[in-house]
């Protein structure tokens, strides 16, 4: 079995952030690319038996047509991708272009809905269940179709909003809900509930539901499987959990903190949507005073600003007082490339819950704080301890490997 | 003795800094000021048997004639400070004056000497043991006039310019030194000597020289006793210590850090002198690439721009790559007020090096690395790891003190 | 009636903007405070024979019990006025408190009704014209007692919602309408209906709707009496007017302007709330275009932020596009401190169109659109050429009253 | 005479900006560019007869071997320029490349001289005459050999060092000093004398010497020939002159106003030297104090960035007082790609002296102010009143001419 190849199951395989690892894996695997913003290439994580970038195998779904050759050409235009590899992995685009399944957008709100251009679910006949049974017979597909070792699910699809009604908080009643036909249990958790039954590792990358029910984590540990999340910790939001413990540790009384984000991808788009921006502003919002173990005002703002593409701008004013109540003010403006800062951070999460699936991790992995805004799991917000955290992984768990 | 008090020496003792930190311990022992920006009243810190507020007694050396009420009058002015209390603690500022006495220029450069209102020590004649000597006195005469159980130098003067020739490596022959004339010994050291050769612990807040050469570490441990350094970490670097890991752990190449700082105070007036600000730049412009482990292009510049007065404005533009080469921005500007920042600091080492003191610490206390723009000792730059040690050796200490 | 002086009545009398002017108008006439930021003590306003400061004379209306000197201490510690001027002026402040008379909140909302600590007209039974009519007692009271030549009436008072409904377009039936209990025409209108009536100039500095209606303007010629207004053009907006003709004269393509506002004072607090922003908004969000003559993207938000008072911080960012498509991209951050920016153009503004009445203008006064966000009659919003049309104004005027 | 084409001769032919100008000028005549960021396609110029885009062609000098196909690949892989105009546009910049002959570089500094990779004229044994009549019989073989009615020369060359010493202020003494041997008359200003003895117009484009000594005004008159300079307006100092004037005319006093540019292209390269960036602060640093009529305190520096290839960023930090003595700030950060902002501006002025030439001026054409950070023959630095200027001088152009 160490002679199988990995399955990477990208939910939302079209869009920038998926289009953007698969290519950087593709040329890793050319050898076109180099290791840049890989965090498991950094010499920390070498104890690790990691899978190599050759032994993955990319496919995924998606409720859009896949064309990865026209989004990573579009995403040269912006400046995201450089022209010359996205020319030079044409062939093998096309080929996982393949792989990508249709999705699902059941309960995923209007927004998602209406970006769909293959069919999807009616919202109020279906039954979960059957969702869950079709992407798991798409799962099961690929692993067998690519005599596979198995597969790690990465959900980089669109924010949904936030869920209006309370689920189950024990898996049996939770199980017994997925048969009821509309019963509002959001497409991200569809996608988690199908791997982990499945025995394969969750990993969501967005703010959206996914496996943070305790019903799900109940799977998990019936299931034996491990599973991290919620939301990658890629630009503003990483900044914050690095300088608000400066503040604290300097004694410094943060009194404000506001962050303006602005941007103009299709990720942006949705989160122009109130009901979807609700989701990610609460996993940005919450760090600061998780933090600082007070809660200054805080203000996040995310606006979707077209010109702008993939291209993230966050402008931060923190507002704080030292000694003798001296008010003073830090700003800063992080200028990053959304779908570059991310994409890295997914192939390295795929590397990691797969050598914690065999480690024998169950359920959340919350030594991967460090990758996430809202750690499930884990309390800390402070990226220097996650990181801590996490070194200290490394080492116990390369012993037990060993 | 434990119901003696304990002196703090400030060698530059009428500028901001010093009369920053005179005015908020008056402050905190009239209980008229808060403990916002003092890192030892975080609970982290309440195992430490630290020095209370009430417990010390300030007075020091300096070059100008002591007035300190004119000084924190014009730090209201530039708000700084708040005239409430200013004006609430002029007593005790005028009898802190009397305190204050001549202090020495010797080898500190043309722009230092030219501040001096009191008569300084000719250059090219004096032999430095004499002034060693003198500063010695003082020091012996205040600890006796005041009952103390000792005193912490800490020095908080202008910065000297680099030195230009090599100094002896063993003390003997650093000791034989100090009798010639015109011996090329700055007076940071000198006052280093003074302290270290008296028993007593010694801080330093500067890039200047201090007691960072081989021979004075050696004298301090034939002295037992113990002394940290240098040049207080405040603002723009300490910033750089907390960023610059972030990169490191998330595997983004630093292609390029420019740091532009504008100030208008004495320090800054000072710094505009090429020679002196050559010190400065020196211990601001490592940590990046110590942090690192490469080193991208930086540039650091200092520039006095006279409206700002006290407040310090720094902005910083880091320029880095990231997955498949992208190239992003990260901007920061930085509007902190030099000496609100850097005062608690002074006052929270005095009680630390005195802890380490009677824990019978002996040369550099390399674990409050964290304070300093270039720990003594120390190789660490990374604030979150200089931080952890620093709990670890508050753990450590309390323990062994217990 | 040269000899006489002329009155200046605030409406918001008791407001930091309010506050502000009254301090630096004492100030002046006590030669205390130096006459920066006053655009009417430019050279080139020397030819206009404008009121002396000293012949000025300060009362109001507000809805809050007057009391200037708690309000300009407060404005003290928030570092907006000097204290040493606070301390000087306290006779002077007090005197003005006895002129500042009740006011009115009809149909001004409920944000600022709820400010109200006198009693306030009940929206729905009064009608306008008996509020005109107390209004108008209290100007004319104001003249006889002072024996003043006339009055310049202001209004500083906090945004109003805008207008749901709309007004008759001429007069005789706006005329009509204030008769009608619970007729819906704001507070900021029927001020200005009661000065214009009694042929006093009014000044409009706020967001509100005032005089901006055209039966207004018909009451205004039918009266042979000038106004002007609307929102003083203090900050940001100064800027977009500023900048936006810069890149349409370099034909470069805005493809984007975001503009993020954050302060902490009253008005704050009032735009916090979103019927009384939407009115804010639209009259900072129309400059972009208007001076462009194309629409890009923009995007204005206006935020609370308790800690920083009376200190505006804004960051702009403006997207562009240049030669052969490069986009680049231009950002600000502005750190303004509100009143002490809007008070003086308050001051300028009362001697503008006191010359303005002498000189026989009627209706909007037009050349003065550089002194506001959303000029009433002008359509240029280029700060250039309103300030040339300005220049060119003094020119006429002078002569004309030579 | 109509139907000739006009020739544009580059002065540093193979730099960013002359390799931009020239990729956009084939980009245009081909129709594959649009018009952004051209100054003379706005329809205020639509009303001067100015010379069509297919009526130019291009030529030039250099000290480097012309190879524009690597100049615009370089470019384009900076994000400088567009990879499908660059591929189009092949075939055009090799025929382009013919026409660029070995410049010179007599007197220009160490720097400069160090990037020739032609044979360039010793400094203390040539006579400058010889280099001059070489210069103008490259000239004359141009415009004999392409027909052509006439050519402007435009210096785009490297930053030269000032000078050192005195140069006769009469034309008569200037010529004599032509003919001996290691005159210290640099390279600009014999390109200048070149082209004006020619009676072609010169554009100088740098802060490099040029045609602005006296005597070569003399001698333009003489030849009753028209030039323009010096140095283009296009970022930082752009922006200056722009905000500055809405500071004094709004009354508030600047203080400080600081400037940190950084970039990494040959320009930074060689202004890197402290000799040749003396000349660039220069022209920089003057429009601050000329703007307002006073001196602030101001500091412009230039940093060379290696990272940031053609892309400038500039922070500027104004620092203002306000009413009642309020201090307060403005920053901005101007990220604009120097050789896109510069390249048009170089088009638009070859088009207006060209008319301005036909229309008969002589000497420096001072209308054109607009365009340079130090205008010949101009003192309002005030870019509104610039363009106001320009505006007036279409309009008396256009009737002169029309």
């Amino acid at each position: 079995m160490a002679d199988k190849k990995l399955g990477v199951w990208l939910v939302g395989g079209c869009g920038n952030v998926a289009a953007t690892a698969i290519l950087g894996l593709v040329g890793l695997q050319k050898k076109l690319a180099p290791t840049t913003g890989l965090v498991t290439e950094l010499s920390d994580f070498s104890a690790l038996p990691l899978a190599e970038w050759d032994d993955l195998v990319i496919a995924g779904h998606d409720i859009r047509t896949p064309n990865l050759r026209a989004t990573v050409g579009r995403l040269a235009n912006e400046q995201v991708v450089p022209r010359e590899l996205v020319e030079a992995c044409g062939d093998e685009l096309s080929e996982i272009d393949a792989r990508i399944k249709p999705g699902i957008a059941y309960k995923a709100g209007d927004a998602i809905r209406a970006l769909a251009d293959v069919s999807v679910d009616d919202d109020a006949t279906t039954a979960p269940r059957t969702l869950v049974s079709r992407l798991q017979n798409d799962l099961e597909s690929f692993i067998e179709a690519n005599d596979l070792r198995g597969a790690v699910v990465v959900n980089v699809a669109s924010t949904e909003p936030p869920l209006a009604s309370e689920l189950p908080e024990r898996w049996e009643a939770f199980d017994a809900l997925l048969d009821e036909p509309g019963a509002a249990i959001p497409a991200s958790t569809l996608y988690a509930v199908a791997a982990l039954e499945l025995g394969l590792p969750f990993v969501n990358f967005t703010p959206s539901a996914g496996a943070s029910f305790p019903a799900v984590e109940e799977l998990a540990k019936r299931k034996k499987i491990c599973h991290a999340g919620q939301d990658g910790k890629t630009g503003e939001t990483l900044m914050k959990t690095v300088l608000a413990p400066m503040f604290a540790e300097r004694n410094l009384e943060v009194l404000s903190w506001v962050g303006h984000n602005i941007f103009g991808n299709l990720d942006g788009r949705i989160l122009d949507n109130p009901e979807n921006r609700a989701a990610k502003v609460a996993t940005k919002d919450r760090v600061v005073g998780g933090t600082l173990g007070y809660d200054p005002q805080t203000l996040v703002s995310i606006e979707y600003i077209e010109s702008l593409g993939d291209w993230k701008t966050a402008w931060d004013h923190i507002h704080f007082r030292g000694f003798l109540g001296t008010l003073m003010t830090l700003q800063f403006t992080w200028q990053g490339c959304d779908s570059a800062l991310a994409a890295p951070l997914v192939l390295d999460l795929v590397r990691l819950v797969d050598v914690a699936r065999r480690a024998g991790e169950v359920g959340a992995v919350t030594s991967l704080a460090a990758f996430f805004k809202r750690p499930l799991g884990a309390d800390c917000h402070d990226f220097a301890r996650q990181h801590a955290r996490l070194l200290e992984w490394i080492r116990s768990t390369a012993q037990q490997m060993g």
